[in-house]
């Protein structure tokens, strides 16, 4: 009973333990691990490698059954007078269901793109181990951050998507007949505006008149507020988040 | 009358509905799916589908027809003492010719670019749906935000404009006789300078001999500052505009 | 006297007149159509328009001498009891000199770029146009947050080059042999760095081999440090700057 | 004892003088030329001048072997009455080591990159320049304000990696067949998803399928938000920092 209320301490974020337990680093790490591991072998220049990527493969998928068959051990100690009550609610729970995928995908080892997906998601298992501790606050700030001002951010959107449409209007006219590849159409040309307008700037498209290197020019000089105007949203909103009394705007 | 009343208040903007009602969600995405129409007719690549493009857009101005007729039979609620009067006020108020346009638009059917912009136009409709609600503060916040400040923002503007020009004089100078294509006179350089320091960075010219890239990389340094200015300008705006008591400063 | 007083009245910066007077406004529009001017001639492509662009350089001229003799005319409401002393003292100031030398750059003419940087330098005299009333306070809180912070933003720019030079020596070790044209040394190295560090991203030159691009990725992650860093220090020193009682850290 | 007494608050960074002595700013003056001419001797094109930069080499190995018997001698005023133990200590400090590194790098001479290394090492001795004074408080400030939200930022990193990983993910299926260069596999994928999401955008690949350009696009207004979170959180960070009893939250 002591090894198993050791070794819940240490597996199960809702313990006491402050910060992260060893074990859940190193669980952390081969998450990471597999995930990079999947997207190494969609390389074809590492082709060479392959047997040693399904050696690990399968190694991470001993690591990942043990730590289900852990998990299902100690998750009784969340209800010890029901044990396997509380071993069933761990099966059916969202993080055992995504506990039982990241094994059975090393097991059933499906082929093909469905195969890389299911061990892509396998990285959504770090959020439990990145909800911990001081994330945990830093998260909550975050997430307030963003939801307190969502009307804000989302007109910051609608503005960018309507300065893209004016843009990109504005180039198919004056260069849709010079350009008819780049800018011959309101979504070709639409193309050239998201890339000016958040500051990219791929370079791959952009207009070669004097009008149309003008109406660039504005749109470039618009650019500076898509990215001004919500990095100021969200600096007020994150000054915000963090006073004791800043909730007066919500009340 | 009871029917007149209840469509009223899934109508109009002003009425006591608490967020948008479904009617006028409904009729937002029409709004918007009209313009994609309208935008998706531009490209050469989609004319197979332009007879249903076609039959979409009648629909469309259907929809948009019924909703005028029950816009002005609804808005007799207005002043329910004088409805025809209250009808007329909104025939010719700028919303009213807004949505008369909307569906003029469709029946006579104007081609080419007048056609167009006719129909990219019917998007200011959104704008009585955007406003309404938690949006209207935001709307609010941002606009006092950026009305609070004008005078910063706008010698941010005169400083870009002024750093375009610089930069653009001092490459003209340095670069004009190497690249007279991209550096020959200082509007063709302005189109680097402007490029650069938004960041944006196209790539289709660019400083070659040394003391150009050496002032091209201080040029690049300057636009930290041209991008970062009006940022931290909107965040200490948006700080203020919702304080309380932040009004202090334009007293 | 009453003709003199009124036009000192809409000629000088110091007097009374709330905003700008529309004489100001005028000028200050004759002085950037002068610069635009100054700009188009490099224009060789506009060569067919030498003689209107003369002409209205020409009367430009007149424009500005005339300024200059109203000015000196009522300088004398400065010192109504010593007009000509007024007088001398306003020939001898610096605006007085950059009006004296915008009129004689349209007489005397220097031809080639010592004459286009004479006529650029006109924009300097905007300088009187937009330091006035609401701009003012605008003017100081952005020199006063800029002096505020010149420490931690000289640091900034510190870090900045340091990134660069980081940056550009390790790209020159892993690059250096496969582009050595791109990264053969690290003031070419330096050359990628400045456009990546500064999110500008020519794409003239970017590292090709995998650890290349892994270092790359690194210094683009970097980039987003370089722009948010000073982004943040300026939106904090706004918002103290329009603090009354901000000024406790000076103290 | 006396010049030792001002060669020593002249020299030492903790000495009683307000700012940077006239001796400090040439010696920091010299590391920058000394970097400056590592730098400028990778550069294939100025072989002509590698005669000068060695003889410029040597005569700065002159002045900082100078300099480091002088701190040796003045580091007695550290502790008057135990003048060699005193010495001993500067010798083997960090700063003492540094210092002796950029007098044996000259003596020494290594060739190739190690000499490069050793060369560029040196600037880290700017940091006993650059603490100084005001920078003092400054560096303070940004790393209080780092610190303060370090978990913030980290969110920020992985949200950004997590962004690349998906954008990276989505064009690798939509792409990856057409373009098998630029998007065969996630980590080349990876690369354009990086330059995208910094919003750098080289344009060496891009999507240029309908589906990718779409799934580009939505990757390149989220990358507003990857520039825009972290510039909100610093900017909230630097408000925190400088105020008085800022810090509550860390109570």
């Amino acid at each position: 009973m002591s090894v198993r209320r050791e070794l819940w301490r240490a597996l199960a974020p809702g313990a006491r333990t402050r910060g992260l337990s060893a074990l859940n680093l190193w669980l952390g790490a081969a998450i990471l691990l597999a995930a990079l591991l999947a997207i190494l072998e969609t390389e074809p220049s590492l082709n060479q490698w392959t047997g040693a990527f399904s050696a690990l493969e399968a190694g991470l998928g001993v690591v990942f059954g043990l730590e289900y068959i852990a998990r299902l051990w100690v998750s009784a100690e969340e209800r010890p007078e029901a044990p396997w009550r509380a071993r069933w609610a761990f099966v059916i729970s969202p993080a055992g269901l995504a506990d039982l995928a990241a094994v059975l995908s090393v097991l059933i080892w499906p082929a093909g793109s469905s195969g890389l997906l299911l061990r892509l998601v396998r990285l959504l298992r770090l959020i439990r181990v990145a909800k911990l501790g001081r994330y945990s606050r830093a998260w909550t700030e975050i997430s307030r951050a963003l939801l307190d001002r969502r009307e804000a951010l989302a007109i910051c959107l609608g503005l960018a998507l309507t300065a893209v449409l004016v843009c990109a209007t504005a180039l198919y006219f004056v260069e849709g007949d010079v350009q008819p590849e780049a800018f011959g159409s309101i979504p070709r040309a639409a193309w050239w505006a998201v890339a000016t307008l958040t500051t990219i700037g791929y370079g791959d498209v952009y207009p070669v008149t004097p009008l149309g290197r003008f109406l660039g020019a504005l749109a470039a000089l618009a650019s500076i507020g898509v990215v001004a105007l919500p990095a100021g949203i969200l600096a007020a909103a994150f000054s915000d988040a963090i006073k004791p009394h800043g909730g007066s705007r919500e009340d």
